[in-house]
């Protein structure tokens, strides 16, 4: 009767996409490959590892449309679940995101800026990189990092082979450091009937490698008809389904591409409460072919990451505007467990609020 | 580890407050006499009779607050639950709204405008009654109407006799039809630690004893005083805990109170997208003793019922600012099924869009 989507992966993100589709009517099926995953809170999930075709294909059976909560999921994955349902968005699209030297050579062919960069497999391929591309700059895993991890900043010559040995000696990239004024990131949605749909660009400050806080509008017109501009090719480039996020550093007012997600994304939490429509809302409904919903900003948004465990909402919620949004996981050093949103009349407001919220989550 | 709700009732009530307390990280545990009400696929659903000592006390246990989707659940099943979690609004407060006598009584004592009404339980009394309150009145049960079943409105004296005959003779009361210019309700929340906070006034629109529309803030700063005046004495003669609706007749530029539910009420929906937080929100910080979040409205909110179908959302959604909320119930005529959202820039703005959305609710 009602229509059922399938997620692969059942964290967070899932979780999120489940509380914006629910009141929608849409029902949901999860995949992980733990049974505590907190999206299985909410609809059933099936456990099993990426590589049990079995049980990837007992869990597409009757879905309506698969997609992720998770950008590495394994291709391979996908294609079993494609069999049984159709999966959003396409393969391709997580492929490319999921190394991180084709991402950059996709996001410079659609005409992004991107830092230098070159393939490493040894140690003399990355003395000649520092060598060419010049010092400081970032040795990456191709695969599989996030929040800061499987990448090392190297500043000096000494540092390099030692740097190469901790990554494990290939299947590395080495990226000139893009000194910057800003982070910033653009969460765009397009439907699988081409509609496409901005959101304001986001501000976003990181610490340790991880994302501690995004504002948003970031109220730059240039930036922002540049990115949707340049996001706007990716998305047709890809035939993209879905949300996705771009994530770019600001250097001498320019955007610089530094990586892009296929799917929701943290920068985005703050539409929850701060656009007319979330992001975990349009992604529902760009899989679903259903009309996108309007991106704007309903005021000046603030979200605040909760790492490694919640405050108290009995404390957050004396500011009687905030909205404390816990993933319902265990505490544990350096994960993320929920976010606190808050949409300010002004910037200037916003700025007050910031600092009562660093008190709260200060870890 | 993380904070447990019980529901007595698994409607789109309890769905709504479920949909609320999840983001925040609560637990739910749903009560309901079947296996297929609806909020029982976002959390455990114990599924037993109300009058089932047994199986209420083991979905009580473990719990820490019950609270109830449904203002008819027996002050008997209340009490049982209450031996094992604190249950909240209490009994008291239920079954004060339980009796439509003895809920005029209190509407009245705390110096609410109420219509002439009797206590009938003969042919007799009615007579008695329509010769002193007048024609037309309106004889009906004094307890389990919803929705205008269980009572009939009585033009002629001819009509007095078989109306008694067909609401079963006895237990009824007789109140004076009150002429209205409009109807209105006020919800309120009074938490735990006597914190208290009210709505915007909503104007309501009923076809056949249902309601089909609801449109806040009403803007009347004269009413809005006045109804908080009263209403705020209500919470606190029953130092009442949770959120709560009165609905009031306007007649002559002043308020006429008719009813009041202890619970959240469909003429608040519009509060999920259209008030800075949800009255589900404030119902669960309410019973928690948690801080109340800000009422205010921040637009012009329109909430439009679904009446026994769905419209499909490809078709709401073409109006990219609508919030389409489906309760995941099965079609049946009469039933609510789901309503639409939509908060305008003005009043004005409103209306056009009222006009579309009627046309996709016409059942």
């Amino acid at each position: 009767m009602s229509t059922l989507i399938g997620v692969l992966g059942a964290g967070q993100l899932g979780r999120m996409l489940a509380l914006a589709g629910l009141p929608m009517g849409l029902g949901f099926r999860f995949y992980d490959t733990s049974a505590d995953a907190t999206a299985g809170q909410l609809a059933p999930l099936v456990v099993g590892r990426f590589d049990d075709a079995d049980a990837l294909a007992s869990f597409a059976r009757g879905v309506d449309v698969v997609t992720y909560d998770w950008e590495n999921v394994p291709v391979t994955s996908v294609r079993v679940v494609a069999r049984h349902a159709r999966a959003l968005p396409s393969a391709r699209a997580l492929a490319a995101a999921q190394d991180r030297l084709t991402e950059k050579r996709l996001l410079a062919r659609v005409g992004m800026r991107v830092a230098p960069h070159a393939a490493i497999d040894s140690a003399a391929q990355l003395l000649a990189a520092a060598d060419q591309i010049g010092l400081p700059g970032i040795l990456k895993t191709r695969r599989l990092g996030y929040d800061g991890k499987g990448q090392v900043v190297i500043r000096r010559t000494a540092e390099l082979v030692p740097a190469l040995a901790s990554l494990g000696g290939r299947g590395l990239i080495y990226e000139g450091l893009v000194p910057f004024e800003r982070e910033v990131s653009l969460v765009a949605a397009r439907s699988r009937r081409g509609e496409t749909r901005f959101y304001p660009l986001t501000e976003n400050r990181h610490r340790a490698g991880i994302l501690r806080e995004s504002r948003a509008p970031l109220q730059s017109p240039p930036l922002q008809r540049a990115a949707e501009r340049q996001v706007g090719r990716l998305l047709e480039e890809l035939r993209y389904v879905g949300v996705l996020c771009v994530e770019f550093f600001v250097h001498d007012g320019r955007l610089v591409a530094n990586e892009f997600a296929p799917r929701v994304h943290n920068s985005g939490h703050w539409t929850i409460e701060g656009a007319h429509t979330s992001q975990f809302e349009n992604h529902l409904r760009a899989i679903l072919g259903w009309p996108l919903g309007e991106t704007r900003a309903v005021g000046h948004a603030l979200m605040v990451n909760c790492i490694g465990s919640m405050p108290r909402p009995e404390l957050t919620l004396t500011l009687p505007g905030l909205h404390h949004h816990d993933y319902h996981k265990a505490p544990r050093e350096g994960r993320k467990v929920g976010h606190l949103n808050w949409v300010a009349d002004s910037p200037v407001r916003r700025e007050s609020i910031a600092r009562k919220l660093a008190d709260y989550v200060e870890s």
